[in-house]
C-alpha cells in the first residue's frame, strides 16, 4: 500500500435511541419493507438543535450503530440461506461485519420535541443511533 | 424517555483509506456526481474475505469516517450559503455533525486484491473507510 498511516481507533457517541416493538433481532424484517413496524427515534437532549428544518412527511437515512451484531464474521450466507453459496459480507447487507452500521430509509410521520415518528424500521428497540441525513436526489438515494 | 440505559462510546476500526487525487477537503465537491474523481478504496489484508463476490460494475455503499469534520456543529447553512437560513446539520449532508459518518454511492471499476477502483468519490485522500454494503432496490437505494 505504501501508506504507514496508523489506523486508530474512531469513537462515536450515541445520539439517541430507537424505540420499537421490535425486541428480537432474529425475528427482525431483513429490510424495512418487509413488514417493520413503525417506531420512534429518541433523540439526546443535547443534539435536538441538529433536527431543525425536518418535518413530517420528509424522508431520512437514519444510520444505527447494531450493537449485537457479530463482528468477527467476514463471509455469510445471502439471507441467512444455506443453499447459496457464501459471500464477503461487504457484498450483503447482513447485520454481522466488522463495523456493523445500519443504513435505514424511513419517512418521518410526527416530530414532538426530542421524538421523531417514522414508518417502516427494521431496528430493534434500544438500537443506538449515530447519525441522520436528508435522502438526496444523487449518491445514494434515487437517480 | 423512561429508558436510564447507559450510552457508552462506540468503537469502530478502520478496515481500509481511501487514496484520492483529492487532498483538501475545502475543494471536495460537495456530491458525488459534482466532478469527483476517481478513486481507490485500500482495504486492511484482513478483512480482503469480505470484499468475495463484488465485481466490477457493481454499485456500492462506502461508509467512510470523516476524520477532518467538525464534531460540535448542530446547525449549518446549506451548502455554505450564508444566504439561506441556518437549519439542523441532520437535515443537510454537511460533514460537520456529531458523528461525521460519510455515505459514497459509487459503481466499482476494478479489483486487484486489496485494491477497489471506484468512480467519482468525493471523499479526499487519507479518508478511513469503516463499511461497504451494496446498493439494493429498496430502504435507501432506488424506489
Amino acid at each position: 500500500m505504501g501508506r504507514e498511516v496508523a489506523t486508530p481507533d474512531i469513537q462515536m457517541s450515541p445520539i439517541g435511541r430507537v424505540e420499537s416493538a421490535l425486541t428480537d433481532p432474529a425475528s427482525a424484517p431483513k429490510q424495512g419493507d418487509e413488514g417493520a413496524p413503525e417506531a420512534s427515534l429518541v433523540f439526546e437532549p443535547a443534539v435536538v438543535a441538529a433536527l431543525d428544518g425536518l418535518e413530517p412527511g420528509d424522508e431520512v437515512i437514519v444510520i444505527t450503530w447494531l450493537d449485537r451484531a457479530r463482528r468477527d464474521v467476514l463471509r455469510v450466507h445471502p439471507r441467512d440461506d444455506a443453499s447459496r453459496a457464501q459471500v464477503g459480507v461487504f457484498n450483503t447487507r447482513s447485520q454481522d461485519r466488522p463495523n456493523p452500521i445500519g443504513l435505514h430509509r424511513v419517512q418521518i410521520t410526527s416530530i414532538e420535541g426530542a421524538t421523531v415518528r417514522v414508518r417502516s424500521l427494521e431496528a430493534v428497540d434500544g438500537t443506538p443511533i449515530v447519525d441522520v441525513k436528508p435522502v438526496l436526489g444523487t449518491d445514494i438515494s434515487e437517480r
